[in-house]
């Protein structure tokens, strides 16, 4: 949505510069891009443009004085390693008019570099000590390469890193941001965010219907954008402090939307994902859960356990996706699927039930539905899922309709299933 | 590694803008730019370059300029919907000296767009008539914003559609690939890829120690890559026709690899993912299969059942994060846990039969490994993972050490199992 222009010339701009033809030609998947975009946003920088170019002369050198015209800091991936095709260090030097000689303090850098991983460097290894004259070099907290630092005459700030992606993270992180901080402590503004994230109501809703003033009240605070996600909208407003503080301008838009009839859709006022926020409630409630997943096929369970620390509250997860394995391992009675079928309430409640028992869990939550693109009916189409529950409580299910591709619907029926599980989480009674 | 130029500029050069803010805020994630680099070079097209621009007038009338100037075709993403930040309709007209005005042609291309929702469109619904002159609409299968078509006066072609992946690669495909092919069909050339998978080698062995000349024997016909993947390193030579066809060139380069020290290393000529690759075979002998994890955490089920068809012989998973479902459901001994540990050849052999026997299936594969990043320890480090089988004629387990952090180790399991299964599937007998 419209930039507030006003308030980004404040800020210091930075321009991305990827290099390499492996990622032109589709063979290797950036990831350095994306990163960086949210990185940067955090540390309260505005990313002002990405290029991405061959590992052409020319081309870097078009890019570099492209970027350097329009950016305070000029950040580049890739082209820094030792063969052939890795030309950004000459080119570099090169452009600024540098002679590549032999360097004894970048030796120091590489030295430790390759120390950090118990291996030796001379200059037979590689020619990572001839290096541009009145650069410096950086550390590389993940690798060989050491990366590129100049400060132009102007006082632009250019910043060269390897591409492979967590060396890349790690320099900026660790060495970069340092660097770009005391350089230019007095421009940067942190970036703020307050962020609404709704479920069950779509985008149209929200602005036309339930709260038509919604948008331009929220402008009033900075810009908003609105943006779908597997669960539902989310709007975020991000600001720079000013007369108002942070603080402030947080609670007022809360008040906001606290008082309009958007309120009951709003399931988080931040930004943590749904399984960050699942096995956090559940570790400080001391509660134990598991899965009973057909058309999800794992990846419910496999959300879960991408987090560390997991195995505290998460036990297991029964991947049904045969009929048999949902009878044999489930319990799950032959009459009831054939009666109402797999994807229905009460295969669904049939199958929470089966895996609480089995699981030995506290929660059990299952999830039955079509992917797609094929076995959908006018009945009961594609995108249909019935998710279930079991606790020793209570056990229930029911029935959502979600649309989209087949990954996407395992994203979204998944995303559904944690969601189910958090608000059953925020009701338990801590448990001892 | 190094492009060959020669190749290259015979090529039919494509520029690509992506246009919006909250892509470089971090806020969205852009699909399009690995979705098109992948999809051109199917379609034998080079991509020269991508930008990543703001929805802001002088930003995208420059990204344009450079585009043009280096590349025959551009295309761009973003911006062309109703809302005042959408500033590329506005911004290409001014750019081209074209006024808006309101088009009768275009009308009927937006009304065809509307009826495919069963909606209908009116001048007060937005503006999407008024286009610029000279400009040609564009179909959107998937959407309601028209793209936009332009040929320079110099020949080149812009093509613009929205920034929704969706709708982006659907124009792509169905409308600006006929453009493109109409227009430059005699500059369109294939490229053709020989890919060589390998497993169990490291780069520096392959190209250092196996075969030292194989890279440049391999440059004889084209460009190079190494790329690194979670079971190994893919060679990737690309090249395109020439005095010898893509056929004798891939005919030549297999049997330069079959008479090499790599050969053994060597598990796929070709790009299919292991998913599909499992899936397919099985299902072509007709077996089924199934899985216990533990690290894995349903990751595998999952790759498997992002497969439209893979219920045809997948039967479910038992994601056993526990030790103590471990036991319960998958009968592994408790005197085993005890003795070896749960990362262990033993409990993983245990779990394969545990779980070919409770699933029913023909075949098990288990996973029991150390994600990381707590839980190693000097005798089992993060990295180590135990893969184990089971079919009715025997069953046993492998001991792998692999790096990386939590997720990629997730990701390198799970395949280092699918690849275990697809190689026991390639041993099985033909089943009726």
């Amino acid at each position: 949505m419209s930039a507030r222009e006003s308030i980004q010339n404040e800020s210091l701009n930075v321009s991305l510069i990827i290099i390499g033809d492996e990622i032109l030609s589709g063979k290797t998947l950036d990831k350095n891009a994306s990163w960086l975009s949210q990185f940067l946003f955090k540390e309260g920088l505005v990313l002002k443009s990405m290029r991405f170019i061959k590992d052409q002369v020319l081309d870097i050198e078009k890019a570099l004085s492209d970027s350097l015209h329009e950016s305070d800091i000029v950040i580049t991936s890739g082209g820094v390693g030792p063969t052939i095709d890795d030309k950004t260090k000459s080119t570099l030097a090169h452009y600024f008019s540098k002679k590549i000689i032999e360097r004894s303090d970048v030796v120091s850098v590489i030295t430790q570099n390759y120390s950090r991983f118990n291996r030796t460097w001379t200059p037979e290894t590689n020619q990572y000590h001839l290096f541009p004259e009145d650069f410096f070099a950086i550390n590389n907290p993940l690798g060989f390469a050491p990366g590129l630092g100049f400060t132009t005459k102007e006082g632009k700030l250019l910043l060269s890193a390897p591409g492979v992606p967590k060396e890349f993270s790690e320099m900026v992180t660790l060495e970069f941001l340092p660097i770009i901080k005391k350089q230019f402590s007095n421009r940067i503004k942190e970036n703020h965010q307050t962020i609404i994230r709704t479920q069950g109501v779509p985008e149209e809703k929200i602005f036309f219907e339930l709260c038509p003033t919604l948008w331009s009240e929220l402008e009033a605070f900075g810009s908003v954008s609105s943006l779908p996600h597997t669960l539902g909208i989310d709007i975020v407003v991000s600001y720079k402090g000013g007369i108002k503080t942070h603080e402030e301008k947080n609670k007022e838009i809360k008040n906001i939307i606290t008082a309009s009839k958007l309120l009951p859709y709003v399931w988080q006022w931040g930004n943590l994902p749904i399984n960050q926020l699942v096995l956090d409630l559940a570790r400080s409630k001391n509660i134990t859960f598991g899965f009973a997943e057909s058309c999800t096929g794992g990846l419910t369970a496999s959300k879960i356990t991408d987090l560390s620390g997991s195995s505290c509250a998460f036990w297991g997860s029964i991947v049904t996706y045969d009929n048999s394995v949902k009878e044999q391992i489930l319990e799950v009675k032959t009459e009831t699927l054939n009666k109402f079928g797999a994807v229905s309430i009460e295969v669904a409640c049939e199958m929470a039930i089966g895996a609480r028992l089995k699981l030995k869990t506290d929660y059990a939550i299952s999830i039955t539905g079509i992917a797609g693109p094929d076995g959908g009916s006018s009945d009961k189409p594609v995108g249909l899922v019935a998710i279930g529950f079991s606790s020793k409580k209570n056990s229930g299910a029911k029935i959502y309709q979600f649309i989209g591709d087949r990954l996407r619907l395992k994203d979204r029926f998944s995303d559904k299933a944690l969601l189910t599980l958090y608000e059953l989480l925020k009701e338990a009674q801590l448990e001892t």
